[in-house]
């Protein structure tokens, strides 16, 4: 058990170290309420000493030698808030192995090494947490593993990346791609270099780590299949919009007959789906369960003091739970398959641009019929010269889909290969009733 | 530090008490991998042992005699699925104060006796824990005190009866207050006497709850000030649907200037606003705080099995905190005053039915003005002989506008007294900004 006086130290003391910093100070009185303790700040690593910083550290805390933190027999806590993979990652190891608890807001480091960390944590009987590193403030890992214990959980789904949930809100108010990136630029949701967030590699990691947590099974962040936004159009979000749907990027994990599938992929959701809602820059995580049907938990996904409070949770939380067994169990992932990927089933929507010819519609429909694939909607439209058929399929097994798509883009008479997107609608209320 | 196996009692085995002792042997596994320990329950306080029961417990366990449970040394966690506020208060209290960690379901009793209830936990060192007091599996209570400790929350607002939510739903789809009502109670959702939910009576005790532990500051349950949706008619929802606004049963909980205030009535909400869009027997709660500016939690608010799931969470993290100082020390409430009522300070929607003569608009404009309220929006419509005004007033104080109704209504061209509905429209965000 912890002493009432905690020294805690820093990896780290840019944006969200200082934050942790100044709340800890701010917020001493309420930390004191919820704990029991008084987390102070004695160490923090940082690359240069002589930097101006925002809410500066008491005069020593600052350091460039790691061992200062690692050799310090009286902190107990950590929190890792340096960012990037390495040393990040050595450091933390060190940490842990020396009998140090560790917290940490990086979210590649935890879905790229996680497993070795974790292991490091579990033979040291010590706890590493990892709230900060999904969508900031958002408890969506406390609650999915201190609050949802019975429920197995099989399926969440995710806008987990506000950047380019920011920018499709802004292709649904009439902006194009480019505007929608330079308004998130200039607005500071998006980088210079926005490859991460477009590609889906930041929602991927994310997903990747939720998945691990919610089934209790390791999922590597290799084996995320990751579609970006960069190939949205004005064209798409029309569509979706004559379709009473909007598009967003979306992390689907499933759990289905004892197979894991994670995927980061546009989606379109119906408009009267909770996660439609999410606007803006905003983060919103849906988790369907058999005990709780689904819980949805909606926030701001990012920001420098978002983030802190999410990382002083877990010292908290640390403190909390210390010397028992509770969440040090971390290892006992189970093994589980990964789902072929063409046995992923979903409702499916594609257009295709077609020559506008006589017959063209029987063939794409017999295409589809002849792999069962079931079509709930079509809107036709004269596009120029030629013709758009809007698509949306019943649950479809994306093999099937595959398989039809392939056929379809070898006809004549279709322009270009269609994109499929998976379709949002269906909500885990109706599959138990009220109980 | 608790065992491996961990033997644990239940006060009731009702349609809770039974689905905790189901998911406790069929998640067990789950339950086993989140704490390192297995739950099983070994005594059941019922009051008929000949009862046919779902899940029937094994032999022995269930007993008429609550004894049997205090005086058993080897149970060191009792869940109270009972319900009332009579006899399980004083079961509650002998079991806290002969060192028994107590998990409830029961909003009255917390909302009644929680003072009470905390103090004797505190003095034995034991925990109470509530979750399932409020919304079901929605997990606002851990996210309130184990993950928002250094956000200064100072704004709840809920919709926490499903009941009301889904009656309002229907009348928004065309329904009578009257058909609204048969529709739930034949669903399930109300019971043959309505008058608990449909009063606001149950949203006003998980308020209390949740305004206890949000600002943690005892608030008395007879303080909250309710009103109920049996007043609510057609008109008021298409009203509010012509504002682009829906109507809903919302409890709004304040920290203003270090005051504490706490309501529940009927509100119009803006269709944007994330509230807007908890449809039907669903519940969702907003949580405005300095670090996170707001995280919405959505999901089933009620039902045996959510219920069920909560309780036994709450089982684990008694479990997974024992023998540390986390969340021991409910007793260190701050005393905040009450917020007078007239100050409550919010926008406001009314209608007044008024005889279309020359000079009405100008008298009641001039009415408002006078109190310095100010007008956001008004709408004129014909109605019969007479006319119909529809108002929404920007934020005001609410005995401003409570002197200016009551001279409003005593105009001779105001045909009756108007109703005042709170506005909620804007959110915790544009407050803070991107950090």
């Amino acid at each position: 058990m912890a002493s009432v006086d905690v020294p805690v130290a820093l990896l780290g003391y840019g944006t969200v170290g200082s934050a942790v910093n100044r709340l800890l100070n701010e917020q001493a009185g309420d930390i004191e309420r919820a704990t029991g303790h008084r987390l102070r700040v004695v160490k923090a690593l940082v690359r240069d000493l002589d930097l101006e910083r925002g809410f500066p550290p008491d005069g020593g805390v600052l350091t460039t030698d790691v061992r200062d933190i690692v050799d310090d027999p009286d902190i107990t806590i950590v929190a890792e808030v340096m960012g990037g993979v390495e040393p990040a990652g050595e450091h933390v190891l060190q940490l842990l192995r020396g009998g140090k608890h560790v917290v940490t807001a990086n979210k590649q480091l935890v879905a790229q090494r996680g497993a070795e960390l974790f292991d490091a944590a579990s033979g040291a009987g010590v706890q590493l947490r990892f709230e900060a590193s999904v969508c900031a403030a958002i408890p969506v890992i406390k609650v999915l593993r201190e609050s949802l214990v019975v429920t197995n959980v099989h399926r969440v789904l995710g806008i987990v990346n506000g950047t380019t949930n920011f920018m499709l809100t802004e292709m649904e108010a009439g902006k194009t791609y480019d505007e929608a990136l330079v308004e998130a630029q200039e607005r500071g949701f998006a980088e210079a270099d926005p490859t991460a967030d477009v590609s889906g590699a930041d929602a991927a990691a994310k997903m990747a780590i939720l998945a691990t947590v919610a089934f209790n099974s390791r999922y590597a962040l290799a084996d995320v299949e990751t579609i970006g936004i960069d190939a949205i159009t004005p064209l798409d979000v029309a569509a979706a919009r004559e379709l009473d749907m909007v598009i967003r990027l979306v992390g689907a994990a499933r759990l289905l007959d004892g197979k894991v599938d994670v995927r980061v992929s546009p989606a379109l959701i119906d408009r009267h789906h909770p996660l439609a809602a999410v606007e803006g820059a905003f983060n919103a995580v849906m988790l369907q369960g058999d005990a709780i049907r689904e819980i949805t938990l909606e926030g701001p996904g990012a920001g420098g003091v978002e983030t802190a409070s999410a990382v002083i949770a877990d010292m908290a939380s640390v403190i909390g739970t210390m010397g028992t067994g509770f969440l040090q169990n971390d290892p006992v992932w189970r093994s589980l398959p990964r789902l072929e990927p063409g046995e992923n089933r979903s409702p499916f929507y594609f257009h295709l641009a077609v020559d506008d010819k006589p017959g063209v519609l029987a063939r794409v429909t017999t295409a589809l019929a002849e792999r069962e694939v079931s079509v709930a909607r079509l809107l036709q439209h004269q596009n120029g010269d030629g013709a758009a058929l809007h698509i949306v399929t019943h649950d479809t097994r994306q093999g099937a889909l595959d398989e039809a798509l392939a056929a379809i883009t070898a006809m004549p008479e279709v322009r270009r290969k269609p994109m499929a997107f998976p379709v949002v609608s269906e909500r885990g209320v109706a599959e138990l009733g009220w109980a």
